[in-house]
């Protein structure tokens, strides 16, 4: 039986569920992004803007998906052949310095297994051995969207720090930005990358870059790489004014002003609250069930999905389509080497008790009717958390 | 801690959760009312809103609330002091027959204990009193908003024609149409009432009366209450350019098609099963808490709402606000005589499991919330059932 | 060649052309109308409502039509056979004589050429006749939709005072109300029915109807029609409460709340101003085509439409069909005697100069298209008078 | 007297007025980027996009603006230091070749006064000059937005042809897609630039590629830029499966799938007519207040746009604040050389003859309250000619 009536759960982690409210904010008039009522967007939304990310310097926004972002990141602030050194904490840490290397950067990358998120003291070796400072900057993904594992971002600064290393600390905050706590500034971050369509609740189109001082000097002093659509001079100039050197996506900014009013309205701490609540529910169904989360350490699960991990011999791609077709909810599927092997469950963005608990109402019914051996009363004991 | 986040769970039994198909639909900006593009609607709309009622003779709209369609019933078919047969099933069944009484009719009330449906004894013993064929109409309400309990049709018309009694059946489905399977043809229905806003997953603010050839004959030959606004005359006259004789409220119509499109996309029978399948659910769910569905007959469970009876002493006003105010989810109160003994648990209109599941996760929290002495396990029993 | 591209001038004199924002407002979902976020809304509404009508008495808002309203009106103030004075001023004051009629109100219509607005002498001299006080309401139409007409209520008030007959003044502001200078309690008007598609800039499914103490008095103490749905008595107990008797028109709700938000933003005298310059450019044009504007009284230009009296044997409708074809704008047709004479050019609600200077330029090339003989410069005559 | 009241004319040359269906259909919510319904988008798309670049090889859809694509057509094609040919017929074919000079690109820029397109017989000698083939690509803008002038495209096409020359022809169509025909495939264009925000009736954030299999061959085997978020080759390789190698606008998408269906009822001819005969009114309507159009040669008028010349003395700027302030309209300003001196009328995308009226009596209107002296009739000159 399929299903049919209600609405769409979309549970992947990103693209999140857009909340009405931001979906007719963006189905305003498109204005002149030449004329003063656009100046007047901007002059607001770049302000609300930093509090998101825990900066008082600029966040340039682009046209762009958060794979722009992480371009823009790099181009902005390195060379052809620097040294860039990650961690190989999932599909998406993988990604992003594939992308590295054909900007035409060198990448170290310390290998891993993705349950763990990137390791402070296997970073710090690398930089204590790097006394040439070959190595220009740290790669890291703060969420890892494919394993649900947070890297501990004060931990990473600290060990560039007790390395008195000064390569440059690049952040993917795409998955974690406005649901998990996060802070630029005071983390000592570099460049922060994220996208519209997680925490921000908005439809997919906007990519962000946060930009430390120390970033703004390498990118005017010594970044060599070509860089134009990217280029932070230009749109810093042009924000000046309230304006963009080139045309921006105007009805994406009316949703996003009106997204960071909502999150202004429930205050950022409570929505942090909020995700670890539900993450901890969704944990607390997984065990219950008898099944074991991806994640491994238990001060790196991510607040805003989580990956399950399923038992040897069942396929997690048939549990989703299963959930697809008789329950009309679209789950994460498994990414590069965890391909089958988990199914991932976003409870971040607009969200709440009960559509949480309706998707794990949806999980359990699902993974019964495909034939995985789950013990009874994950909901429940969810629900006893939630409560 | 309050609700923050996510959608707001309307599970009243009506206003239902508008589609946002719908929403987008009305959207649309407005039209001239007396143009070509406003006949091509309404050419559209009507045809396709007959088998919903179940009938392929005229069903008239009003720009109304569902009262107003009740009023309609009235005033287009009946006289001053004409006697009016009906049930005390609830609070909508009492209030029909407060509003005849405002008009001048005359009406028979048979009592009940709003558990049960209208009593096809009963009735039938009256009409065969009178002899004299005083009575002019007999009303229902099919599905009794108030107490989730249904009245059932086909044998209250057995009991007219086994007393050869010529009276009008009028019956109200505002909460039951295109939710419970119902035939206004097939089952002898004079006057079919109905709302937008229930199982035709639109807003507010239009009302419906489907019409049998008998109705139209009392209404042009006998019916003698002064009427104007809810003339069928001129609307039918007017309907059939494709036109109104006032203006009508066109982005409402808009609305309408889409949801017709939706009904008839998903299949008639289709959405009457899924809405049973909730309803038991829903009671299953009930039950395992150790707690009583109002409705004391198995044959007359509604499938749009479940209106659950709280032991003495428990306040379900209470429960309904700790519900609203920690989950976010509005519930139905109790009315009348019901009034703190009861709440409602609306699963109409665009609705799936998963948004069941939830409805009652957060039923089940907020019963515990409130101290409510409840069994665990009735969102695991509605899984059960779901799955 | 058809009309391709672009969006449709609807020019009717309502319903009007609905402002994005509204329309995004009411595409917001719908709430529980017994929830605490409804309560708030009515809260906020009503006492924004009132300077509109220029009252600080009740507004009853109806889900209805404006004819809903007209209905309201009659039943909560009148009896059975009371007497009503009218004048005929056009096709609506026409047909809510009528629909009186039809309610069992005796009307006294004073005959009228359809170019004048009600002549206050003649409704003295009635009301000074009128010693026995038979005459228990005057219906007057403020502004007549089916002609450009505007009636003098000021006047109308002194003429009842002056023969000191205590008949209730009910106007009729369905195309006046938020576009032309209106004073509810100033005037002395008793009832003032309104409708949600003109000046208010909403879709059609409001009716509303402003009630002074006297109405109101006349309603508890002696009218005597029969009444239900239209009840002032149980919306106003309601409304205290924030709440409905019945299911209001949430949607609608929503619009209505961002309409009266607009105006307050334009300021309501500037409102009536725009409306004035746009009523007296459109003259302007009509004058320099060397056409005859219907309304034959420089007090009485109406200053939300203008109707456009054809040379004899001209087709006005051949006309509007040209321009809709050609142009996708609709105008208003002829109404009663009107028909085939005049077409009606509104110029109402959302609206500015260079939307009037596009729809003026249609009507200029629509005319010459038909073969109408016309001089040409309309179109700089009302620029001319903008500029 | 400030403007108040009505829709605000947005008439600079893009972006353009966003037909309200598409700003509806891009309020639906957000889908699985990875799911089903997502892969039935892309495959409906796409080949529904070939038909208005005029091509059957692939087009590519960015998130991005105009100039993302402007760099992706250039980094997918051309290696460092390669030589790249352009014409300097105004801002945006500056602004395309200062680009390419940041990515590494040699460039040789014809000069050119600004009224007039790329001169074939300059290319031409150019690239007969070029024996060795040092010139690897042709950039020219079909239609620049800062001119509103044309170029010819067939002509430079023969000119590449008859110096039997191997460079790529890059064209930015941005400004003319959807306005003016255009012919990829059958022009033998290597690379069409577009946006979203212009004849295509979008927002901005959508920029496009079409490519023929020459620029895929370069791509292949010759281009060496680097390149990871334009790369052509995992996007072709992904839509082949309907999907995107990272996140797309699915909303922008939505957008575009109800753009392309407008398109397609309209008749991509009937569009093309109707552009043009809107340019024409607009010239007679600038030729008559006395007024030079910049576009010097009637060969190459755009559709799209027309920019005015103001007489010696006069300030362009202050003519657009006064039709901002009054009138709520929007017009272009000067860009770059012609800051000042011009003001641009953006007459594209979703558009009509009543609009396009309303446009014009605005800017008479503007022109005569700013000072600039003009001779009167222009609207009417304009309107002769549309009717």
């Amino acid at each position: 039986m399929a299903a049919t009536g209600g609405r769409h759960f979309l549970q992947i982690p990103g693209p999140t569920n857009v909340p009405d409210r931001v979906l007719r904010a963006m189905a305003a008039p498109t204005i002149d992004h030449r004329g003063p009522e656009f100046a007047e967007l901007v002059r607001e939304l770049l302000p609300a803007l930093g509090p998101v990310f825990g900066t008082t310097r600029p966040v340039v926004v682009y046209p762009s998906s958060g794979t722009g972002a992480w371009e823009a990141a790099l181009v902005n602030t390195l060379s052809p052949g620097d040294r860039v050194l990650a961690s190989e904490t999932g599909h998406f840490a993988t990604l992003w310095t594939e992308l590295a290397g054909r900007l035409g950067l060198d990448v170290d990358m310390i290998p891993g297994d993705w349950r763990h998120g990137a390791d402070p003291a296997a970073i710090s070796e690398r930089l204590r051995a790097d006394t040439g400072h070959a190595i220009k900057a740290v790669c890291v993904v703060h969420n890892e969207t494919s394993t649900g594992v947070t890297s501990r971002i004060p931990e990473l600064r600290a060990a560039l720090d007790s390395a008195a290393h000064p390569a440059l600390l690049l952040v993917d905050t795409i998955s974690s930005l406005a649901s998990i706590d996060y802070r630029h500034d005071e983390w000592g971050v570099d460049v922060t990358v994220a996208g519209s369509q997680k925490g921000l609740m908005l439809p997919p189109g906007l990519g962000f870059t946060a930009v430390s001082d120390k970033a703004l000097h390498a990118h005017r002093e010594t970044a060599g790489l070509p860089r134009a659509y990217w280029d932070w001079t230009p749109i810093l100039a042009a924000n000046g004014g309230g304006y963009y050197p080139y045309t921006p996506a105007t009805n994406l900014l009316y949703g996003l002003r009106e997204a960071l009013a909502m999150l202004a309205e429930e205050g950022l701490s409570a929505v942090f609250a909020r995700h670890q609540r539900h993450a901890a529910a969704t944990r607390a169904a997984v065990r219950s069930w008898g099944l074991e989360v991806l994640c491994a350490d238990e001060r790196e699960h991510s607040g805003s999905l989580t990956a399950v991990l399923l038992p040897e011999g069942q396929d997690a791609d048939a549990v989703r389509r299963v959930i697809l077709d008789r329950f009309d909810m679209s789950l994460g599927t498994g990414l590069g080497r965890l391909a089958g092997k988990v199914f991932r469950i976003g409870h971040l963005g607009h969200f709440n008790d009960l559509s949480l608990a309706g998707t794990l109402a949806g999980v359990q019914m699902g993974l019964q009717l495909a034939g995985v051996p789950i013990k009874p009363g994950g909901v429940e004991a969810a629900l006893e958390l939630l409560k």
